[in-house]
């Protein structure tokens, strides 16, 4: 009953000029935009459902319907993956237009390549649940609020990031960048956690709060790591060719390795090294390597 | 039209060997998630209609129907929160088998008990109404940008993530943690904002842009607080038991008395006390009790 | 299949006294809320629907139709745009009521005002594309993980929030700020981005990873500036009157000049400036002017 | 996962010269159809909902929600009443437009005219209920197939044309003859039953199957009648003017007294009476009145 | 955009007199509507999805997805059946409320037969399915303007006719006379026939076009019988008992032996039979039975 | 609140024997069904958004949105062609696959006919809509009981089974008969008449109330024709080869030539004239020719 409007027919918008203009600038931005080329592009509403899908297919009564039984779990499994590929194929074939070097493709290559994408995607997912089943015990054994499997998988949003990111990664290494940022992209808006889907990430991984967290393209952490809030990983300047043009996929990123724990805003940039067992406090500005085992923390308060 | 897929019949995906991977998969993990018991989880998607039917009866003209008057205003009420209750007993029923102790409860006792626990939250409404005023007054007194009631109702992340709180806290303290939990998710999904339901937050409460607020489990807040956004109210170190398993529930956040302002990024972690009256600065880290009317400010910057 | 309930008949929620309880509570409020009047509110839901089809009318493929061609894509924006210029004069009818001067305004003069304050707003469209795609530029050339303007466009938070917020600077500048208000919180609600719509953007801008940042009502940044998440620019003290009351509306956000860039977590509060050229480093914390050129970073931490 | 399409733009229609053509022929058809006026025509779909809202607030447990109970269902049929006679007003105001000696009435005559008709039809509900409690049981007594009311209100066509109608009759004898019809014809597409809402009928009234029954503008039925299937009550000839046009409204259509009975198929035509307690075989063709007590039948079948 | 309405709070319905008024009526009539106990009725929208999922599960290219493949169509079937029976296991049980004898059964031998009834329905899939292929057979073969068996599957109403009568014979012969003619009225609403669950009907039965056809509760049809539109298979007199009341249940349709056509318009009346391979013509109206090999024509027009 | 169901997991279905039935089931029809090849089959749901397009597109204010203006209108012809001619090229080309001597044809040869089939569909809407004028110009002119054109178009069945006549006729004749008949079985569903979309139809063609006419494959009627419910044009008998096969689209149904009225319940059989200007009263079986100017009215009905 909201929508109340002007009586029919009062009101005229002046329409055609603001076409017209709007179509100029349609056309001198053209270039720019598609090479000339017209490209259809990915969905994110698709590929929301594609991961919903997916996940549904990963933990069934979590993520899926929660009254499944021994004798109905494989029919939804095998039904909802079923679709859940079926939907993905078209969007990873729309994407790989956009791989360098495919921008010409002919479309029946472009199909055969993302039916083989998509298979091997598929055939990852076992994989892709062990790390994820990793994920949420370290989430239960380093959160003493948490209660629950079931309340790790429910209620934190760390948990639906990594998911999503496992996923994203999986395709990103396929060869569909695009839709792994795309998928990327919308776990940032879920959670407010952004995941480049690049990033290489170890098992029991846990991401707590995790509102402002940035985790750069080229980074690489280890197993046993966790991050509280509005952690940084990301670069300090970005390397540049000889022309000064940005150095695209180039390490800039830092690694973090095993058993790492760093603190609500801390923020940790460029290609160093946080060693194994390190601990970096909240809100510490880290642009240099620590060894392993290492304590950083801000420098002091004080009042006034 | 943007569903395009292969033509039929035309993409098999292997999905034999997979569904057997992931039956796999979950049974070497049944034990870990529920004890060898199915126990039905509540309902994300239910429990966000639940809160927004009874957001709704508490502030009809404002998250009801915009055209409600005098006569019909009572009967919007009346139906909103019935159809709202109606669900939420079924919620709280599958929440409370996850309390501990409640496992192995029979059907009858449950639904019993989760009949008593949402009258109680029924019966709690008009106080929490009252609360919520205050928090809404406090806003348009607090921030200099707002300029009607309206907009501290419409446009303000903090209102929504306080609603949810006070509302989820309320089934916290009636003894349905993890559904309180599942609201308090939704709320940092829709807001950036992360409050732990168990929380104790006083009246004329005010949170500021709030993203990346993160309030934990024990913290405890008086009245006329005001916060901005990324104000970490969190735990310093986990207290653990003599075999080193973390002690949940254990006091571990601040304490923050009446009348504290904390400006945006501060960090305040353990269970210190932040005396009345006291300001602490954008950006601070704080690790240590202040006493009533201090004023912390981070270190200065300089120029390179 | 999620719905389960009580059988019929069996809940009673003791509603009668609830609802009398919360009329109470509402008439307490009732000046506060309304002075006395009834005024309708806009509807979030309606204006997001709005600013989505002129996205869609101002972007086609992009947030539009990916499979318009040269023939039909005129008819899509024309169509699409009159569709959500119809819905805006209503919603901006509603929101006018808000603006002081115009509680007690005719319906007709209300009427006439939002008409041609609609026509305004469609008129500026055309500049705003361009902007956009200044903006856009901006982000290919600022961030080197960008592949491409598609992913710039479908995969940026920061591109959502600038686009959202130069729809809702126009509608603030063209006399709505409630509507423009409620457009920009829709905006930080899917991006974690909080702009003021009072705030002055200069073209080429671009905010990356986002969240977390806030951009203050009075607020003025030129041409080529580069945020990173986390970055407030935000008041330091507010203005108050002889009475002490809060000053609406006077200066008190920064100047940030052309070509500066600030870092994740900065904070830059107060009618400072920030001189053109600048780099204000991560987490930061900045409340004095500095020249053109400076580069600002934090103090150095400390290993323990 | 059914919409696949042509890839992106490689279809043109060649649009423009059919929308030349299609304008052109709207142009020559103008002035027949809005007498060069625009009227705002009322929407099926609203009025649809009306009508179900009205039937969920007059037989809440049957067409409203199965799980209503005594404390409740006042609030239920209130708020459901209410919402529904706020979208009635609206369709009422548009349908006016369309009385003689109403296509030039000012907008706030209109409204306040619709406004009156509205409050009057919501004044005739308790009597419209008990005529359909009514039918109701005469249903229940008259068919050896019926078992419970419950049966009779869900399950039978004849009970949801003769509630469309006695609502759609109380809008045409309110002055809101389009409404009235788009009611009707709402319910022909539901039923397969086809009541001008112009006909008068008693209490009492059952309709068994239905399928192809047509009762015309000025038919009168009297009280504890029973019609089946494909039974018409129509018009023989019609009657004209001095210049050979249609004299609309004029009575034309059969009186059918009291516990008449009407078997499938017969056809009654014209402004003859049908006695009361007559009954009229299957198939009968029947275009003179006949007495009280009558028995009609049709001529004999025989075997070749 | 259709739904405009009376600015806020300008209308009253006075809604309290209507409402007090509708309890009074509501109250008039409870003991005749359900023996003075709450009996939650069974929902013609669930069922309706029931018979959908069925229908997909019975033959899933044609009634499901039309690109399921060897390897993905068991799992369609599955899952997609295994959500029909959850569904419909809760809507039996309602439905058994209405059974006599069960109207003050326990919640635990309603639901244990629930879903025994559930089960069988279920076991009698394979064999329904057997009757519909035979179906559709007769119908390619006995029209030739169909060509192909997915025209009859897709474009025939009498193919859906048929299909909801199997099902609903089904239900009817486990003991939920009330859920069967639920289902059989959807069918009525979805084509235009009436084809009461109780009756009984052979292999290979075709009904062309099919608007108006009726055929009665207690009716036998033999194998290979063929319908056109309209054809009523009814009841010619009511047997009552010795106090005049309707005897519920008796034999009082046709029996219609193998092989028999019935033309449009037919009406066959009382228990009588229909003699193997006879015709019925056009519009006749037969009360008496016919002995196999009959032709029965209706009587000569004349021209006037 | 309706689903209710079994606790989680309590049921078990014995899905696997049911499922190993019903592939065994259709495994032995697979033959029958499709001649050992997967077609695709159209989408009921997809052609009629496709109509309901059209439609809006030829008729915007009475079928799209009542608001339009004369700014605003073309833009939305337009679009809303576009869209549905853009669904409609899909559908044909699946349909295609059902033409005999296509069943084997190549991918880009189906598409290429169904773009030249779709684009000389949408070459005659024009036409289209000037017979439609024509039909709704009869209907005024012929009922007394219509009092605007309005009515017309929004209240009367027989106007929409029209309007969709005329658009799968006009598929029918470019050469997707299967696409045809699926639009003519919606519009049968949506108002009880059953046109076959091989039938020719000449201008100002009226059907009043409609519920179960049928008109055959092969009839022909003239100009300024009028029918009323359940009139048949059917085939007396079926014209076999000299195996006793149907012989599929020979010419079996009636001619009705110009300016015949036809009453209720009237059947006409065979390849039959009724000749111009004939009146045929109700419920006549005709299967005999008829000269111009007859006047056929059935036998005597009697009193018993």
């Amino acid at each position: 009953m909201n929508n109340d409007h002007d009586p029919a027919g009062a009101s005229h918008w002046h329409l055609g000029p603001i076409i017209d203009a709007l179509r100029t600038s349609r056309e001198s931005t053209h270039n720019i935009r598609h090479q000339g080329r017209v490209r259809e592009l990915p969905s994110r509403a698709v590929l929301q459902q594609v991961i919903e899908g997916v996940s549904a297919a990963l933990f069934p009564t979590h993520y899926g319907r929660p009254d499944l039984n021994d004798e109905s779990i494989d029919y939804f499994v095998g039904d909802t993956l079923n679709v859940a590929l079926d939907r993905l194929v078209g969007q990873v074939r729309r994407a790989l237009r956009f791989n360098p070097g495919l921008e010409d493709a002919g479309e029946l290559e472009l199909a055969e390549q993302a039916r083989s994408i998509t298979r091997a995607f598929a055939g990852s997912l076992p994989d892709i649940r062990a790390l994820l089943v990793s994920d949420v015990q370290a989430a239960l054994a380093g959160d003493p609020a948490a209660s629950s499997v079931a309340e790790i998988m429910l209620c934190y949003p760390g948990t639906i990031a990594v998911l999503y990111h496992r996923l994203a990664h999986c395709l990103h290494r396929l060869g569909t960048p695009f839709l792994a940022r795309l998928a990327a992209d919308i776990a940032h808006t879920l959670t407010g956690i952004d995941i480049h889907p690049g990033a290489r990430i170890g098992a029991s991984f846990f991401i707590d709060h995790g509102t402002g967290v940035v985790i750069g393209e080229t980074a690489i952490i280890g197993q046993r790591v966790r991050l509280y809030q509005a952690v940084t990983l990301g670069a300090r300047r970005f390397p540049t060719d000889d022309n000064g043009a940005l150095l695209k996929g180039a390490p800039r990123h830092p690694i973090v390795e095993d058993d790492v724990v760093i603190y609500a805003g801390a923020t940790v940039l460029g290609r160093i090294t946080v060693g194994a067992g390190s601990t970096i406090g909240g809100n510490v500005w880290l642009t240099q390597s620590v060894a392993p085992g290492s304590n950083v923390t801000q420098a002091q308060m004080r009042n006034v």
